[in-house]
């Protein structure tokens, strides 16, 4: 699916993704947000899917047509690629790229319990309907700090599925995300933390690894990081 | 790490990727394998880290240089990018893709029995150096029909895993590698059958999920294609 940006008039091509149909427009807003490139849902004007005159709609196509009051950048995205590829992608650029986005605070931290944890895998996998089907998709899922899921996306790539997530949280009006804890299927990878990051989500959990990098991000943003949470057990690499 | 072409006394550069250090040449040339630029170590003339006068070397660049009578059109991995993302990265045009670069014919698909395919899985697990010790690397191994481990590459993306493998059997004249079985840790994607279709593999087997157009590929090309083997049992998808 391609996303696009229609702003002052203009329509920018910002990403290509091999996704799972579905949520697809929470899918762009989710994206935009954690590219630092919109806030919240009062930053869209509308969303739809490709229309060419009179021709079927391209499902493989969504534009976010932004409010004209909102400042978009079409360069800030591409010079992200730009620097990335002239330095060879290093934890360094990837850093500073996400300082550069000015994720907000994170606030309301909760105070959990060991047997939170370990509850969270077997409530998410009781959710996760694709997958029960395929055995081949990853999901996010979002909790209370009482425990119950707020909500729960699945998607081929696991970077779709949190940017599912963080859309269906931006479009309802429930961004930040303070007070909550998102669980992941995969591994925590740099690009999770720092998409968690920008919506406000103080606590990521794992089941997997979590990469070097991403544990640098969670350290100098004070995002609490659990990894290798299953089997009665887990790992806290940052925030603790 | 940032992998560059030099043809014709020019410098192209043609793909970063976030990998593990190590075995980075045959990173470098896996990928312009696996990508259809090269087919064989005779294409290559040298390949070296960066360096720029008397400063340190840049470990994050790796330059393949190719033979001067060594065809290369720079616009052709460029032109895939456009192709995609001007129609969202969508299956027929993958597909197209493939068919553009030529694959070699798959030879020599040994016939092998159930219990052949149920040890790979644990010969695999004990190879994983790294795995071992982090729990977060993914890796591709390469099997001959006795079952015997010929080769294994592990790295943080399952595809450079993929291209490290391919790229150890290219510049030890080793391809394409007939008769023989890979086995990936992760799911198997459309990527990884591609990259193993380039390097002449006629079986890919992975523990996890296939994407319904891994499959497609699978059986367009007569690869055979195994998946969830694990835990005792398998799924054979294509190849039957």
């Amino acid at each position: 699916m391609e996303i696009r940006v229609e702003a002052g008039g203009r329509v920018y091509p910002v990403s290509v993704t091999m996704r799972t149909p579905g949520h697809d427009f929470e899918l762009a807003a989710g994206f935009l947000c954690t590219e630092g490139v919109i806030r919240s849902r009062k930053a869209i004007e509308r969303i739809g899917y490709c229309t060419s005159g009179r021709q079927p709609q391209h499902y493989n196509i969504v534009t976010v047509r932004l409010r004209h009051d909102v400042a978009f950048d079409p360069l800030r995205l591409s010079r992200y690629v730009y620097t990335t590829s002239s330095c060879g992608i290093c934890g360094k650029a990837s850093l500073e790229h996400v300082r550069a986005t000015s994720p907000p605070a994170l606030t309301g931290k909760p105070q959990l319990s060991d047997g939170y944890f370990l509850e969270l895998p077997e409530v998410m996998r009781r959710q996760q309907a694709t997958f029960a089907r395929t055995g081949g998709l990853h999901a996010a899922a979002l909790f209370d700090p009482a425990g119950n899921l707020v909500a729960l996306r699945e998607d081929v790539g696991r970077h779709n599925a949190m940017d599912k997530l963080v859309g269906t949280l931006l479009l309802s009006d429930r961004l930040p995300a303070a007070e909550s804890v998102v669980l992941v299927s995969g591994r925590a990878s740099f690009e999770l933390v720092q998409k968690a990051l920008m919506a406000g989500i103080p606590i990521l959990a794992s089941v997997s690894a979590p990469s070097s990098l991403a544990i640098d991000l969670a350290r100098e943003f004070g995002m609490t990081l659990v990894g290798f949470l299953r089997d009665g057990r887990f790992n806290i690499y940052a925030g603790e």
